[in-house]
C-alpha cells in the first residue's frame, strides 16, 4: 500500500467571538487538512492546526512520504516524536496550543499518522481505535464548552454564521449558554472557559451554573493561567463544593512550580480539587518535574500535539501508573479532528473525564465532513461503522474553506489583536491577570 | 476476519543444567503455544510460560475468543492490563518469571495479543513491528547469555541432547563458554547470570571475561538478589571499571529499598553502574516507588509478563520520561518467542541495550519453528520479510514437544527440587545468600 500523493489544504471556517485570557476569537479559526492517497486510490486524511507553519512542516516531509508503504511510513518517521535528540525536552508553554515551537515536530507527526491509520483503516474497514490497540467503548463522551462571549456569529460580510447561543458576559447569559448545549447535546460534564471577567464574577458563574443545574453534573473552570497563586487558592476556596464530584481547577495559574503551591495550600485547607493541565504539562518531558512536585493531578492529553493517537496511550499509560487522571484537550476545529479525538478516546482505558470540545462552537456550514456535522448525542460520539476515521472529506466544502482561507488576511491566530481591534486597543494578555 | 478456533499445546523442551540463584534448570524448560485459527484458515500463534497454569488461564477465555473478529478481540480483553482494578498492583517478587501470581493476568492477554497480532500480519502480509507502531529497525541487538553450568545437554536418555557449551564452574571455562557463543553468533554485549559461587569468583569471572575480551564489550552480572546490600556495594566497587560502557548490575539485592540503598552507596563512592531489574519493577505499579527511591536505572522489560507488545511500548515511553534505560528479559524459549520479542524491540524507540535470549541455550532438535532455528548474526535477529512474527509452526516438531510434555512428570518449573536432586538434598534458595 504504497503511499503516491500528499496533499495539504489550508483552510479557515468561521469562529464566533469567544473570549479567554489568550483575548477574543477572531471572526474566522485557521485549520490544516491532509490526504494522503495509495496506490490503490484509497485517501486518508487528518486535521491539524492552521496557518503557514503546519503547511510547510507537512510539505518538507514530502519526499520522505512519497512512495514508501504505509505501513512503513509511521515507525520511519518515529524520531520526529520518540528516541530523537529532543523528544524529552521540557515543553511547557504560554503559547495558545498549535504555536508551542517545543511541539512542532510532534504537531507534524501526529497529522501524519492520523491520515496513515486513516489510510489503513479505510482499506481493511477497520476503525482506527481498533487498529491502534482496540477500543475499551463504543462511544466517548465530551463536555459541554461554555464561553464568555460576545454577541455575534462567526465570520463576517457575506459569510457571517448565525449567532446560536448569543452574547454571554453575565453569570445568567452563562447559565442560558450552558442549558442550550446541554438541551441539544445532551452534555453530561460541563468544562467552563474562565479567565476573562473578574474572578469574583467567575466565582458566581461557576455558583450560578452548579445552582442551576443541580449537584450531579461535574463542572470544571479553566482560567489558562489568568490569576496568581493566592487568586488561585482563593477561587479554589471558594469554589470547593462546586468543583468537587468529577470537575477540576484547570491551570488556574502559569508554571508547574505555581500550581504545586496552589496544590499545596488548597490540601493544606482540607480542599482536593485536582488541578489538571494543558500549559504546565505538555510534553512527557514536562511530566517527571510534574509527579515530583504533585503539581497536578489530570493531564489533558490532546493527540494533535502530543505526538499522535499513540503517543497519547503512552501517556495515558503514564498518568495511571503515576496516579494522574486524564482528560482531552480540544482547539477549534472541524469533523475529522473530533472523529480522530473520538478514536484515540476509544482505545484509552485510562480516561478519567469527559473530553473538551470545541465542535458545538463551529457551523454546519463550515463542516468539511461528508454527510455534515458529526453527530454528539447524550454528549458523546459513536465511533462509526465505517473503517478509519469513519468518514470522508466533503470537497466542496474543503473547496470552500480553502476559499475563505485565500479571502482572509490571517496565516496564524492572534485573539490578542482581535481583543485590540474590538475592546481595547492597548489589551495586552497579562500572566496573571488577577 | 472472525477467530474460529484457540488451540493451545502445552510443550516440553530440553533444557540444558544451568545454574542460578533459583537452583538448576532440569532437563526439560516447559512452554505452551497457542494457535488462533481464523475463519480464513490463516493461524496466528504465540508462545509463553509452561505448564498448567498457562494453559488453564488461557482455556478460560476461549467462549470470549472464538468468534469474535480479530481486530476487536484486544480491546475486548484489554482489561485484563488496563484500566481495570488489579491494573496498578505492585507485583514486585522474588518467583521466577512466569510464576508471579500477580502478573497471571498479564501473562494471558500477552499470549493472546501475539497470537492476535501474527493472525492479523500474516492475513495482511504485514510484520508485527509495524502493526504496532513501526520499526524503527530492521534487526535486534541481543546479548550473549553464559551461565555457570553442569556438564551435560539438556534432555535426559533417548532425548539427551549434545553439550555444545561443556560444564562452566570456573572462570576460565566461563570464558570459554563466551568465547564459543560470540565466535558462533557475533554477540556484541554480554550478560552473565551470577548469584551462584562466591561473590569474590564471581568478580574474578566478570575481570578475566574483562581482560580477555577487550575493553569494547559491555559486561552485565545479574545474581537474581542473592547479595545483600553490604555484598553488592562491594562487589559494585569491585566491578566498578568492568560494568561502565554501556554494562550494569542487575537485581544485586532484593526489593526496592535494598536496591536504592545499593545505588545511594555505590553513587556515594563516585560509582555510577546502572541497577537494573526485573525482580523490584515486574509491572507498572512497581514504578512510582522505584522512581522514588531511584532504586533502579534500568528496567528490563518482557512483553510476556508486561501485558504484551503494546504495554512495553507504554512501559518504554515511561521509562524515556522518567530518564530510565530499557533493556529486555529472557526465560528459556524457543523460536516463537525470540522473534515476538525481535518484534516488539524493533518497534520500540527507547531501547537502550542488547536484549536478553537463552535462545543458544535451546536445541536445534526441540526447534518448533518451521524451517529449524532463527538466525542469529552479529548479535542480531532480522525481522523476517513474511507477515505477523514471520514463522510458522513445524506441527511435527510441536507434536515431539507435546509428547516429551506428556513423557515427563513436570508441571511447573522447579529449579530448586533439581539442584537438591544433584547437589545438595538440603539446598534451598536463601535471599540473600552472601
Amino acid at each position: 500500500m504504497r503511499i503516491t500523493d500528499l496533499r495539504i489544504h489550508s483552510i479557515a471556517m468561521a469562529d464566533p467571538p469567544l473570549r479567554s485570557s489568550y483575548g477574543l476569537h477572531q471572526p474566522y479559526a485557521l485549520r490544516n487538512v491532509i490526504e494522503l492517497e495509495s496506490e490503490d486510490g484509497i485517501v486518508g486524511i487528518a486535521e491539524t492546526y492552521g496557518g503557514e507553519q503546519p503547511a510547510t512542516a507537512l510539505e518538507s516531509l514530502r519526499e520522505r512520504m512519497i512512495g514508501i508503504d504505509a505501513w512503513r511510513l509511521l515507525g520511519d518517521l518515529l524520531q520526529l516524536v520518540e528516541g530523537g535528540a529532543s523528544g524529552m525536552e521540557r515543553s511547557q508553554t504560554h503559547h495558545v496550543p498549535g504555536e508551542n515551537p517545543l511541539d512542532a515536530d510532534a504537531r507534524t507527526y501526529s497529522a501524519i499518522e492520523t491520515a496513515v491509520l486513516d489510510l489503513i483503516g479505510k482499506a481493511l474497514d477497520v476503525p482506527v481505535c481498533d487498529l491502534i490497540g482496540g477500543r475499551v467503548r463504543d462511544a466517548v463522551s465530551f463536555s459541554a464548552y461554555p464561553f464568555y462571549k460576545h454577541g455575534g456569529g462567526g465570520g463576517e460580510g457575506e459569510d457571517l454564521r448565525e449567532d446560536e447561543y448569543g452574547e454571554a458576559l453575565s453569570p445568567e447569559q452563562l447559565v442560558t449558554q450552558v442549558r442550550q448545549m446541554v438541551e441539544r447535546y445532551g452534555f453530561k460534564e460541563i468544562k467552563f472557559k474562565g479567565g476573562v471577567l473578574d474572578p469574583e464574577i467567575e466565582i458566581e458563574t461557576i455558583k450560578l451554573l452548579r445552582h442551576e443545574l443541580g449537584p450531579n453534573i461535574p463542572l470544571r473552570i479553566d482560567p489558562n493561567c489568568s490569576w496568581s497563586v493566592d487568586t488561585s487558592v482563593k477561587v479554589g476556596l471558594a469554589l470547593a463544593e462546586e468543583l468537587s464530584g468529577g470537575g477540576y481547577l484547570e491551570d488556574p495559574t502559569a508554571g508547574l512550580d505555581g500550581m504545586a503551591e496552589v496544590r499545596k495550600r488548597l490540601v493544606a485547607e482540607g480542599v482536593d480539587t485536582p488541578l489538571a493541565s494543558n500549559v504546565s504539562v505538555t510534553s512527557f518531558g514536562d511530566l517527571p518535574e510534574a509527579v515530583k512536585l504533585d503539581a497536578v493531578q489530570v493531564v489533558l492529553c490532546d493527540h494533535h500535539y502530543w505526538g499522535g493517537m499513540r503517543q497519547v496511550r503512552h501517556l495515558a499509560k503514564t498518568c495511571e501508573t503515576f496516579g494522574i487522571g486524564l482528560s482531552m484537550h480540544s482547539n477549534s476545529h472541524l469533523g475529522v479532528s473530533l472523529l480522530a479525538m473520538t478514536h484515540v478516546a476509544a482505545a484509552t482505558p485510562h480516561l478519567t473525564y469527559a473530553c473538551d470540545t470545541h465542535y458545538p462552537w463551529q457551523s454546519e456550514q463550515d463542516e468539511i465532513v461528508a454527510g455534515g456535522c458529526v453527530t454528539i448525542a447524550d454528549g458523546t460520539v459513536a465511533i462509526p461503522a465505517a473503517g478509519g476515521l469513519g468518514v470522508k472529506l466533503n470537497q466542496d466544502r474543503l473547496a470552500l474553506g480553502k476559499e475563505l482561507y485565500d479571502k482572509i488576511p490571517y496565516r496564524k491566530r492572534d485573539d490578542e489583536a482581535e481583543m485590540q481591534k474590538h475592546v481595547d486597543p492597548n489589551w495586552k494578555r497579562i500572566l496573571p491577570r488577577w
